[in-house]
């Protein structure tokens, strides 16, 4: 993380004490890699977030996912809300390129997983989506599997923010925006946990922008914004190590559309905001001689403090995808500017 | 409107313009009435929403509910979202006395609908509400049959804000709250509309409050906010004469949560978040010759303004429902003080 | 339980054990009151579950509602599915009775938990209802407050089927129909557990009636069924010891459609079919010393059993339902004939 | 349809009247194509259902989808629901050659519409999948794209059912499944509609069958079943020239449950059940000069005679899946028998 961030602005968002990297590997055995794709109209990518360090269909982890706004292609949600639980890494990307991504990640799940449609099912590969055409050539789809199995490959705990990966070609509040992340650290009773978000950032007009409470976007525009043009899409992902449950990781998952409002998003009609959140607290065993889990739960009345730091989390993160972004120039002499470039 | 209303402090939320009242009543045919239970340790009361000035349960509207926190009571949403009509006025009142109001609305709907229970089925009441408990004796559940009818009664055009009708005992940010409104002018295409909002504000936490950008919370009680006690609840009604279908409604519904979030709101566990909305611009008859009507309905890529809308107008009733409550003294010695206390 | 059941008459539904009782209360600490009115039209009443034998908005158990087909007013069940609790025994009465039976249940709460409204937040009521219109002079909203309280003082593990308590009035089938219950014995590794169905049933066409795979309801009227008069409801209550968490107790819910579609059903427009499930193995405290509690959960690849038995529990009780319910004749000479009078 | 169909055998389920082929492409405008792959290990495939007969991006149909059970990975249907519409044709195929039919899919809608992802947004893929792998190498992944288009080519009014297409390799009640198909016409009003259902079963355990109401599932294997085993999956498509809205569409996916049921099945645990419903009746043009539209619209209280048409459809097309299967020997020498082979 070499670029200068939000907080290095001076802004600090919120009142929780950040994670030792303010950023979603934060929260331990969480990694995130990217495959940057950028070469003239070609801006696209690809982004790994890794739940964890083991076997990930093995051990999965209980999961929840929110539908912000349904206007996306997102794949896999459907059975990580009926079992409530995650089984692969979660790959992001742009919106085409979604079918070759999810068949790079079978394929890599095939390849660690010898019994997968053999002596046991299949596997739910999750892939993410913004729609990035307005500065990559989405009609190309450029991406490829080696592209997928590159960015899983590269995961760390230290990455990059910004026009990066599945970022590279992502426009957010008609800025250059991308790949941004913050963390937050939780005290519950005697106990200290971490949640972290991860965003792909691709929505909202450039005068609607908010900065920490200060209306930003009207002074870089002064114009009335076009509301039929809002298009774009907002992944997030919520890592923490607090245990919740499916139910719970929903509730929090669902706060995570207050940080994006407080950053001056409407949940324009055409943008995907889907949200995917996990728990490293638990480990779903696939094969297990035991019929009844113990399983850890927080109680109900103790997760304001968690409800508080995804929303802190996740307009900071917005933040830092729109500041960590340089200009770039795509697909047909397109410009999106950086952030970096206004005074904020 | 007698009392000063947060633009007459110079706060003038968002783009849009304001209906002629900026409030839910500038939607033509929409009333409200109040009955408000004031007396020492009794801070409660009732407020009606009127849909239209027919007979709703003849002429039922396009309705839609979402639940933004479940934890409250409201009554009749599961038949909104079913059948996505609306045939009963809207009755909003303490958490204790829902089922007392919902007995009472039904006489109501029975005594101005013969055919109800006999020749046809029965009437889905709706009731919301919100627990005025600090303020208010609400196990002595004062609120009789009689203030239900009463508040109906005395719906019309113009009616109070703040600690009136349902808002009487009701607290905001740990401030006075209660019920506010907004409205706003929606163009599409050469038609105009309205939209507006009516709130029963009853939720946050004092240093989370802001007010329009600039964290007010903060300079009013610069502790540090202890999240577990975040509890109450907000019902927000949604009216508008805007070509909505069932689904559109409820997308329009879910955008409130924006507007909550730019107030502070960080929907906590305990907070009942529940919206409503409805349009006035078809009416499905109850009895009808046809088997197939002509429905007007707006296109989803039009929908934006609509989003901004109920956005502005949210945040605005909010800010209205504080400006507005004058400082009560209630239950036990609570206090809650009006926001007009401080400098904002 | 003197009257004879559907297994009486050689009729054996599925291939699992029943319980003991065959019945809901073999579900260990549930029982079930009723307060049956039935005087010329009057013909309603009341019936209570009551969960365990605890004090249950203190030690609250982990329920799950879901909606069959939402034409219906059964309150409470945004709360358990936010929070994933029941915290009051779950009265069943005619749809114009919900409020009172709402404020009956709600003055028993506050009784039985002075803490309730004063020192700690309120309390969320479960009342369901079907339509008893038919043979009742529902109009007349005969159901009183001391009548839900007699249905929770008589409540016991021994109890009528048919046509007593909330069933007095109901139609099934264009039949008598009204309370029904059954239960199974599941085995799960070297556990045993026990799963029942409690059922208000309401609703069907004569000629769409199915006894075990027979269409009995063809040979009893071979009529054109009139689909457009389809009308009533079902009320689905599922008790179970078996250790599920909110999400799996959504799974067992929505199976029970299962239960009902193979004695005819076909989820008609104007029946309110709704679910409530709960599980009596783990138990959460409303006040606790502890912030994070450990649950007991079974795994999902284990749950088919329980599948099982909820869907042959559930078409046994509609069974059971029918064949108790006695002739009855109410409102206006409407008669509802029993099952008994025709041969199955 | 040169195969002998369940009515063949004097099996006629329901009472509604089927349509002229009594498969969904009575429906005018269906058409459905196979493409299949059977090749010693290689058993699998790809079917695709064309909505209409024009272009489906420029004009879209109003559609709806249904999770019966989760645990599936089907694609499309978040936007689906949250803009009510269809928008490309729909592609049936394995678990894991989603990605791959995905991509085709994308590619066809790209060259027959050259401004998506330039001028216009994206497009949403329609993709749902069972698990074929106890007789097909599913590993292998041996769909491709080629296969994918073909599919749509040989769309048709006339179509094969049973071992062909995405059924090629499915199980049914551990018989041979695959495709089925059945239709109803309805009459309301002055007014005849047509309602079809397309399945692709793959899902139940033998002793579970029951065909119209007998338990042939018990004469063909008298044994206990061992219910962890269930595994599969159940797709349907229901089409329908009725003016149904999404949220009526929703509920008469839901409805199809009703018709597995009585087929034996219990929505098991693995067994991901996914219904996707669209309607001929109003085309929503991608490009539009007017904002609001008017939608014909059939009311609620006329909608019981589509359930029942959309139950009767789904467990006939399940039957006619299994009756029209060959016997199929697989992967590792797996075989699953038709149905034929045994006495109903």
């Amino acid at each position: 993380m070499t670029k200068n961030r939000i907080r290095d602005y001076g802004i600090n968002i919120g009142i929780l004490k950040t994670g030792k990297n303010n950023s979603i590997t934060d929260v331990k055995g969480v990694k995130v890699g990217h495959c940057t794709l950028n070469d003239g109209d070609i801006k696209t990518g690809v982004t790994a977030v890794i739940p964890h360090e083991g076997n990930i269909f093995r051990e999965k982890l209980i999961a929840a996912a929110h539908v912000i706004n349904g206007f996306g292609k997102t794949t896999g949600i459907i059975q990580i809300n009926e079992l409530g639980t995650l089984e692969t890494p979660i790959i992001l990307t742009n919106t085409l390129s979604v079918g070759c991504a999810s068949e790079a990640l079978v394929e890599y799940m095939l390849k660690n997983n010898a019994d997968i449609g053999v002596t046991t099912g299949t596997v739910n590969p999750v892939v993410c989506e913004c729609n990035d055409g307005y500065l990559n050539d989405i009609r190309g789809m450029h991406v490829k599997k080696e592209h997928v199995l590159e960015s899983i490959r590269s995961a760390d705990v230290l990455f990059e923010e910004g026009a990066v990966g599945a970022g590279t070609g992502m426009s957010c509040y008609e800025l250059k925006g991308g790949i941004g992340t913050a963390s937050r650290i939780i005290e519950i009773g005697n106990n200290t946990y971490t949640l972290g978000v991860l965003v792909l950032t691709n929505f909202g007009l450039k005068q609607d922008l908010i900065v920490d409470g200060t209306k930003v976007g009207r002074t870089i525009d002064s114009s009335i914004p076009k509301n039929e043009s809002e298009k774009g899409s907002c992944i997030i992902i919520v890592a923490t190590d607090i245990p919740l449950l499916h139910r719970q990781l929903r509730r929090v998952c669902k706060r995570t559309s207050i940080g994006l409002g407080r950053t001056g998003s409407f949940m324009g009609n055409g943008s995907g905001e889907i949200v995917i959140g996990f728990s490293t607290a638990n480990k779903i065993n696939h094969y297990d001689s035991e019929d009844v889990m113990n399983i850890k739960v927080i109680r109900d009345d103790k997760i304001n403090t968690v409800f508080r730091a995804v929303i802190e989390s996740t307009e900071e993160a917005v933040l830092n995808s729109l500041i960590c972004a340089e200009t770039t120039k795509g697909r047909d002499g397109h410009v999106r500017y950086s952030l970096k470039e206004y005074k904020i």
